[in-house]
């Protein structure tokens, strides 16, 4: 770490400050510099106590950290990409996925219906929330276990895995039995005990950034899950809170270009959140392949204007359709493979 | 609801958006405007679904929902303001509590020096990190259960009742045994299952604003518990997000100010998170006072900077002592009263 | 305008409402909810008095503007696609233009040399500043009328059109001489005098985008200048400001989605200032492609990390000229043509 | 500055950016530290180039500046506060001042009738605009000279001084001759050719921070007033540009606190358009006073529901005697008088 002291420290102030870095296992080495004096700290910043609290020491004026403090997860000391596993399913190696379905799990000819449209049109998983953190008490909150089984059925006659959220540990066992990938929402991206939690399953992990998480933050997430041993994570980029209302979010493009440079992990774009308006969907979908994404995850509904959440940002299936044929020339652009879905379990 | 439609919409598409607001269960009642029509939607939004999804119809511009989302907690339908007690202690009629204590809790001595130092002070609850969320999974994340029982000594001391977070639902049989107020951490902020469960023990509740949280958001998180049937929440703002980086988050004292217009329930301010500054403590603090707030969080520590979580941010007890004598004479230009301590038990 | 009425307005308030209403020049139509009364005033919201001040009026909660405040630009009204003339250049056709050279203008070398590599590599126009506006006013402000004869002097070489920022109506009458397109910078983005003062050239304007405008505040700074009788307005998406530090702004690529939905005008995009950082360059030029731009502004200098502003986010020629290459095929996905440099003046 | 190498950089890495630091006219010193080598470059930072472009070379991860950029209205070289004067008044020195009006000059009656009005109530100087900058090019754009004529006949009467918004430097010597402070508008906070030749004119200046302004871009935009030889700036805090949608923007005390803690200059705060909302105005100014600010600006309207601009956000006569009157004793608490307004001329 890096300690400035402000303009007028003197000898006494800086043996201060080089006694206290000292006292917290830091070797010091101070600069003085013709404006200010600068104490570097040497020592490992991620095993000693952080020096930040230096400042209440009479004259330092700032505190500056060096190291990054995700490991696991950096290119910087495992610069090849991790591939992640679904089922015979690929994330991470070229292969680009699409993930679909419906925002919430209503009816089981609602869910169906989509699989069967979104696997027709090229998608590798499916996506559905049967449990469902609405921002009002008031508002649909998803049919929980009911489906569950639904999305079960939905799997057992496409053959896509299923990818759904999940909002409390207590859940874990039983949605472990039929879904295949667990999705960390936005409201608990930064829950760690929940992260915790279900990367102790071993299950793969699509964890989205929270709305209001810097990449730094977004990576030490991912981080909390790989030091459990479980490192099957992609991140999901869903926007981020800004000033901005002609959408319901930003779509930060720029951190999934960040966190390809910096970290070994797949990153997944769902731009049905970021935009929060299906007009958007498509052209975002492109840029998201253009920019380096290894995959998307959208929101499809029969019948969107009859949705019981989230109607404004789905896509009709004959949308979605489209989208996929649009996303072709981009994704060869990009110098990837459109992945092929599993093959359908065998009709008897 | 309001539909606004696109310009040069026809009268196929108006009877159109009329039939979907009909087959929804609302009313349509269309004004043809000189250059929009819109169509009013005549109907409770909080028991139909949402029209939003009409976006999807061809000639619709945009919907715009009419009613306020919360109802239990809004001073329209109950304009007097809910008082909350902890213990003997009153929050919300005028007196004005001072909550203070370390971030986290780290040693028996470092807990009881400051709950010693913050009573005498005139604090009138004791706060206190027994489980910490941290940002990276390699620092300090609490003393766990060790940690609510260093707290439990202090309360024996002192008299003090505990305000400290809880961070999973499964902890709480544990925490209720020692825990007077349950605090909800900003990265818990809208993790709905947590509210709920956290609602059910029938504890006072202290609410943090989610850093990405508008109001709304923020207050129907408070709904969630209130519609459980516990009413003992105090709201708690502590900085949102913003581009600015000389303060950690900004704190929204204006949010204190809505709050107080819309919602009954008391308002309390943590200008420690806000700031993440021990040097704008003190004035932002005042700010609180003056803008309306019922009360304070304040980080108190004897070292802050040894600490091991938060140090920037924390005070000394001189400097807390300080704050409390500064903040007099607001408190008393705010017509209320400074609360006083619950007395200490009995020395044997 | 619909205005919203609290819960427990009474008829007096709501023939209050209606009266203020028609004496402001509306025809109201009060409509009776199950939970709230709105009143709809019915009126050109463009020629008459903002209602928003009701909410003084007792029982008034709020007040929702129904129009959009841009006409001439809006596609709702003008649904064809403006193009605008750059010489013999054309922008907004289908032409895909990529606009390059040094942030400032420092020496006739430098500028001469990036002028020759970013035509080489297939840029169609050439930026570069001559008067700089300086977050701090110790830094280099820019060469002034000298670097205008320097880009005069690349542009009599190259043929490439001189794009360069303006930042005072005194200088208009000398930037006319040598200047084919005058940029509006971020910093000046809602200084509407100087933006009338632009339009009033008849020059071709680059207007970017406020670093915290939305995008409707966006578009009507170009009906500002649209309004004046200059139809020649590319805008220029260049990032907003957000609390993500990872980037200098948050480049907002829906936001370029969002104008090419609404607004006839072509939509530069700048990387360079979206991120800040030069490895972000290529992902984020190849998104903006692929979302639907019409073409990039690109910061290019021959030896960036001796530049004299900004030369964390220039590009080195080479990178540049491998930016050129690579975004070759996403052009050609979004089904538009790389523009041709127009032709460089016979050499004697 | 101090420059962050990458985990693996080697003896040739390190010697490349000594070689480029050197160059730069920086004394390189490096430090091998147990996870990342850092160079702290000895210079002054303010007279040299910045290092930010070293982030070209290979193995440079990060490049952090250590000076302050602002110098002469820092508190760290000028520990006393600056004292502005405006007429016999005067700013910084305890004396609490109001400074109220209509957001535009309409009509002779509607700026007489309020200025008589906020001087009976204990303003002490008058703001009102004649030239607006109006976010949409169809919205009153004030009535330019005519109401420039009508603040000077407001003063001839109350003997207020006269504080109004310069939207370009041709209206300058016209404005000099009957005001008394120029304001620089949100819009036009970081104009710094229209600073530079506002600051020329030697009168005092109420800087208004722009609204994606950090703290130290607004210290900096002050600095360059000061650079010019004008010493009599006032800063104002206006809010900042937030998610929240509740308010208009999000009021900023603690820029206020942290303006105060490191520069000399007074700083007003601006309510009115903090929050957009009447309603929230009292409770915000109290928090102002109690933060630290050394004046208030708020807007006054005789009938705000007629108002030609930001109706929404002005305040009846009545309630604006109300805020003087609830503010004493927050005034009184903060240490500071409340100030007298200058006499009105002598009546013939």
């Amino acid at each position: 770490m890096i300690i400035v002291l402000k303009t007028g420290a003197r000898e006494a102030d800086i043996a201060a400050v080089e006694a206290k870095v000292t006292e917290l296992g830091y070797q010091p080495h101070t600069i003085r510099g013709e404006v200010r004096t600068v104490v570097a700290a040497v020592g490992d910043e991620s095993t000693h106590s952080s020096l930040e609290p230096l400042t209440h020491l009479p004259m330092v004026d700032r505190v500056l950290p060096i190291q990054k403090k995700y490991k696991l997860i950096s290119r910087e000391t495992h610069p090849e990409p991790a591939v992640v596993k679904v089922g015979d399913l690929t994330v991470g190696n070229g292969q680009f996925h699409v993930i679909a379905g419906p925002c919430s799990v209503e009816t089981e000819e609602q869910t169906l219906a989509t699989a069967r449209a979104v696997r027709r049109a090229g998608a590798t998983m499916l996506r559905g929330g049967a449990f469902k953190p609405r921002t009002s008490p008031y508002s649909f909150q998803g049919l929980g276990e009911k489906g569950l089984e639904i999305l079960a059925m939905a799997k057992a006659e496409t053959g896509l895995p299923i990818v759904t959220e999940v909002v409390r540990e207590a859940d874990l066992e039983l949605m472990c039995r039929t879904v295949d990938v667990l999705q960390i929402g936005a409201r608990n991206a930064l829950n760690y005990c929940l992260l915790e939690a279900v990367a102790d399953t071993g299950k793969p992990i699509l964890l989205k950034r929270g709305p209001a998480a810097t990449v730094q933050e977004w990576l030490l997430a991912a981080e909390y899950i790989v030091k459990r041993g479980n490192r099957n994570v992609m991140l999901c980029e869903r926007g981020i809170r800004t000033f901005e209302t002609a959408t319901r979010n930003t779509l930060d493009l720029s951190a999934v270009a960040v966190a390809k440079l910096e970290c070994r992990l797949p990153v997944i774009v769902d731009p049905s959140h970021g935009a929060g308006r299906w007009d958007l969907i498509i052209p975002l979908s492109k840029a998201a392949v253009a920019v380096g994404a290894d995959g998307l995850v959208v929101e499809v509904h029969p019948q969107p204007e009859m949705a019981l959440s989230d109607g404004d940002q789905q896509l009709e299936p004959e949308l979605f359709a489209r989208l996929m044929e649009e996303i072709g020339p981009f994704v060869q652009a990009a110098g990837r493979t459109l992945a092929a879905p599993p093959p359908a379990p065998a009709a008897v």
